[in-house]
């Protein structure tokens, strides 16, 4: 097949998403290598640019552990863990918001940069994100949060003001009192909470595979009952098991697809939203209208 | 290059039309053998209707000589020329405003099979297109008419409702009586009168020339100024003249941009909007914002 | 009495009807005798263009069964009736499409000589009448349909936008194929389907007479019960039963009055609707409000 | 000529002028023998009521004098007059308000009684009417105002809210003090500022005529330039002088047309509003562009 | 505490009250002492302009039964009194109407004065008030009504265009006939028709007192429970009652507070309102959100 | 004078400042003891919410200095000065952005803990402050800012969503670099880009003060011409010189009024707002129509 042809079809498979998907909300949890690599970095804030560009909401929610080690490290603190959790004092959480809301200051910038109108905000912001204590198996571990619940008017301002809001996993309790929150968990409640048509991870694998050594195995479209299925069955597992619980809590939540994709190749964004087949793996609902192999 | 590269950056080139374009107004005139063979014209109606789908408003005006000639000659009538034109009596008259109007329900039945909302109109219907007698050399030939003014009430009521306006090229004198219009004649006045984006005419041939012999010489752009020194040159003249004059005038008239394009291309209409070659050429006015080679 | 207190009175009287039609939807089946002659045609015109001008919604839906019998005969081609329908190949179909599309876009231009705004579509536009084969007694006697379902979208945008709609009887069915439509038929289906305050036959006769050779028999109003007692009585039968049945079905379907008018007289909607005895019967629904002697 | 015949013409010469008028604003001045006799008091009413349910948008403002010259005799006070006007000490003005005020209520109403929405308010009401003192040849005649200027934001507020508003001619000067206004002062001075269409004045003779002891000789319809002649060549005195004056100084303020009306007439302004010839003298501009021997 | 130090706490006092009270909709009943001194008439104006400046929907409802009075002197008519109320024939009612319409334009004028937009009305404008006649023990005592319905489209409209509306105590029947008013019943029936979040009545006592010869035993807020109770004990006896019923009936008819304030008192209203304990008497329902100690 | 008196006085003295600030837009610069001292952080930020509850559009623009000094202390930098201003290398300005985004989202919290909505942002976030490097004298002092121009976008938005804006003094250059920028400069520019009505210092001074040693000198109002001449004498100097040049900068950008202000004192704001007198020093236009010794 010629390129002609190929630009052809492409067109012709891409624009009715792009019809679909306009003013859809769309979440995108930004992480991983896709955040420590420049030239991934700015393929990703070009992607999500462009998704506003042709009618999409789009919106950001970003980690920044990395970056919170190195800075404990230069101010000379250093890091316990408990069950799995950094375990996060006063000063911890000090860094740890300073840190944050720099990334998300710089990911404002960037999208700036491209003509793009955006605002950069914590959960403390317009009280988005109210949160509790978490006591993993009872432990305290200090300014660690679970969502209690999520006010969406901010983000519901910005996105009729046409901003892209770009959002650092920050919350506060009914004292006051600042907790840091997981990213994956920000994302998973946030789309939730605004009934977003899609939800994207961005992750260091190609997606769900039925061998995972075999990425010609990869799955690219799982309802419900199937992704719990190859839970029970072991092939799902280790790494990939928590992420594909998080696509299917958020799928509960009320979010009509969520995708597991690899922030690793360029512009892994459009090829999944205009493609029929897509690069990754996307979750559904059971009943979902939309339920085919296509994407 | 790979299939999934030539895709990834088809959507990276294509994307910014598509935003640039919405809401924007095309006129696309649909006639010769894009009208005549039915695959072609499936294609361009799809094409039509996925313009529409992504946010544009397009308009078609389409002609019908072949057919109104089939139907002269099935009642037993005789055509005459006169001045390179058509003569129509009342009785011819009356042959091609009932084929017309059937050629443009036809359309309009195409449109919203694909399930998309259309609506065939003539230049009668809101008193929209007006017409004086058209005298060549100062001769008589019948109810031949050349556009007075338009008034676009129709077609502003019916794409702020989200129809595609259909437009079959009759209009009427201010005594009432009916009139034929040349459609490439319409296709420019109206484009003029609703301040369309672009004009694209759907031709036989692949586009201005250097040499008209060899394809490869296509020209991608031309500004007002250029394409007046091919004309004076001798480059483009012969059955090209009159049609880039038409390009002209419109582009005077205050259209964006006004396409020449090869109706026997499939998907001719997506390829030229949505790349930034394109498949034919543009004509567009010297001090354009947009001049640049790019579509 | 003298004429300036005839004056007096006919205003008085006609005042509170212009009040309490306002922005109300009539439908105007127009057809007969009215369409034949050019003075009747031109009265009908202008009463329909006045209604529009006091702030009534006139819809106009007209036949044509007259100029197409002329046109088959045109070219050569013969009538078949089978169960008392005249057999439509395509054909036949073709002529009767182009046929009353002429017919629709001259009414269009009588109204829009008047200065009134008016736009001439089908069934087909806006996919507005889905049809499917009539099949009387089981035959097939071709292109002649059955309205399934009427979307009123394209009317309400033309009555909000202040256009006059006129409608030419012409349907599709699922597959794209055009069907011919009793023009009763479409009228009715119509106004119940825009739930029209008024749906007026212009017919050649005078309305429902208790005996139908004297005119001074003439029966006002009626409601359903009264005009079923006077079909089993035999009272209404011959030519005036289906046109009775015709207003029955309209009253069931939610129009609000179904008036048979003698479309014989000049200004007969004028008399009808804007003076308290009329000129004409109206059938009404039993529990109607507005029941009375009254128009 | 039959009596069907009379109404359908009738309906047809009205029509025009109850769509021309929609929503236009017409200001009635009810005073002298139509508001002393209860059927044509009646009358009045129910034409205002009839405007309003066409479309219009109609104003009253009313007289008293008879009426407060009663209640001065009631309890005991004399009247003086002085250069022809009533001198108007704080007594009198204290009773001429309380008499204004309860006629207007009682206006308010009958209108209300017939279903129509009515306000009575006075000058004073939202600051409407700011009058300074008159003083006729410099001498002070007490509280009877010349009006200075008209606020003309409580009308438009009940306009827009479909009441009528109803008005007594009582004004306020700058530093609070109460004024008693000529009603036809009043009228004029409110159609001016509400650039209302029509003015109108139920007057106790039948408008202007050539030969005042001729009704035969009435005229129908001058402009400014025939009435100011007809003043030159004292066609135009006595009684009517004043009156005609009123008129010219209305249409010079920016009212369409001003009528003297015999208001001794029953619907005197349904006729001279709804036919061609009307039964009174409509004053109007010059350079009015309907200007033409009709109403 | 020195005079700064007042200051900021009453402005950190009122604040909360100003903000909680914006756009919220007050009646109040103007009568007794604070008609009589003309201080006091400029204080309670001045209040109220005040009240609208800041954003609340201030609404008066005033008597008149002095100046009716002496009115009736004044002509050489007799009063009668039957059952405790006035017998109020023809002549009577025609006295009292003209009073309190001109009571009703002087307030208009002394608002307007200060700049605030304000239009008198009673409750035959609009049809506010529906009434039937009051027969106390079945003696018919006159033009005497109670009131049966309210349409508050007058006091919608005024308020919403920024009129403070005040309104004298008359009505009308069925059949069109005229009727005197109590205002406390009046200023009640408005007060719930308009679903009024504060109803004030100005007194001429300080509230209720558990001992009425000592102020300082003054209750600042009482709920239906604690009134009723101290009606039973015999504490609200007297010429309190008919007042403290007045608010109970209030209060069950949906307003939010029922103010029972001193009229003696310059700038009774702003106290009240805008202090916490303030200086009369609320009373509140049994489930009143706002329940406490504070005003 | 009792407190009650001097309640009502407060009010009726207040209420007018309330009205005339309904709406409109307030920057207080918030930095100096008022931002080190809790108690007093606690009541600028009570009265900021107070000003927002009552209707006004309050904007805090907020320093951070000392708290950054501590940060680069800890992590062991060195901060060096140059032309009086501090050298800002790359690792300094990461530092700063890092503290005074936290500082910022402190103040967020504060304002949501009172149930009022703020939304914390920088210069960044919607591109708001566009700098260029600042160049003393002609030398690099690194990342240090002046701006170059405000787009209100963002701040518009977030007023008419009811968010109180609280402002970070960040900017970014159009290479897209990082720069901190002194917050009195900040406050000035915002204010002048939104047209505020009024702009507030909180300063450790009470004011402008004839005879700065003596309090009971403070001038309470100074226009242009007046703040000039009091510089030109000396009266104005030293510390006070900048304040009064960045007030007088302001007034000429098109602030309404600007005030300095006492920090150190509680309600500060509201005391200067809503009393005549004031407490603190406010200059304005010489063509204030504001212009009064009334604040």
């Amino acid at each position: 097949m010629d390129q002609i042809t190929v630009k052809a079809e492409t067109l012709i498979e891409a624009l009715p998403y792009i019809r679909d998907f306009n003013n859809k909300r769309v979440v995108v949890k930004y992480g991983g290598s896709a955040m420590l690599d420049k030239s991934l970095e700015e393929s990703v804030i070009k992607d999500v640019a462009l998704l506003k560009l042709v009618g999409m909401k789009p919106i950001i929610v970003h980690g920044g552990g990395k970056e919170i080690s190195k800075w404990i490290d230069k101010v000379g603190m250093e890091t316990h863990f408990e069950e799995g959790f950094r375990v996060t004092d006063k000063n911890t959480m000090e860094i740890a918001e300073m840190v944050l809301n720099r990334v998300n200051k710089n990911l404002v910038q960037m999208v700036e940069h491209l003509g793009v109108k955006a605002i950069g905000i914590c959960g403390k912001d317009g009280g988005m994100l109210q949160v509790e204590k978490k006591m993993p198996n009872g432990k305290d571990i200090g300014y660690v949060g679970d969502i209690k619940s999520v006010n969406t008017e901010v983000i519901d301002t910005l996105l009729e003001n046409d901003f892209i809001p770009i959002i650092a996993p920050i919350g506060m309790d009914d004292k006051g009192d600042t907790y840091n929150i997981n990213a994956d968990d920000a994302a998973c409640a946030i789309a939730g909470g605004i009934r977003a048509e899609k939800l994207a991870f961005l992750t260091d694998v190609e997606g769900v595979c039925m061998n995972p050594k075999d990425p010609s195995t990869l799955v690219s479209v799982l309802n419900l009952i199937e992704a719990n299925k190859l839970i029970e069955s072991g092939v799902i597992s280790g790494g990939m098991l928590p992420k594909v619980n998080n696509c299917i809590h958020a799928v509960n939540s009320g979010v009509g697809r969520v995708h597991i994709l690899d922030g690793r190749r360029e512009h892994c964004l459009l090829l999944e939203f205009f493609t029929k087949r897509g690069i990754g793996t996307a979750i559904i609902g059971d009943d979902s209208e939309l339920y085919s192999n296509e994407k």
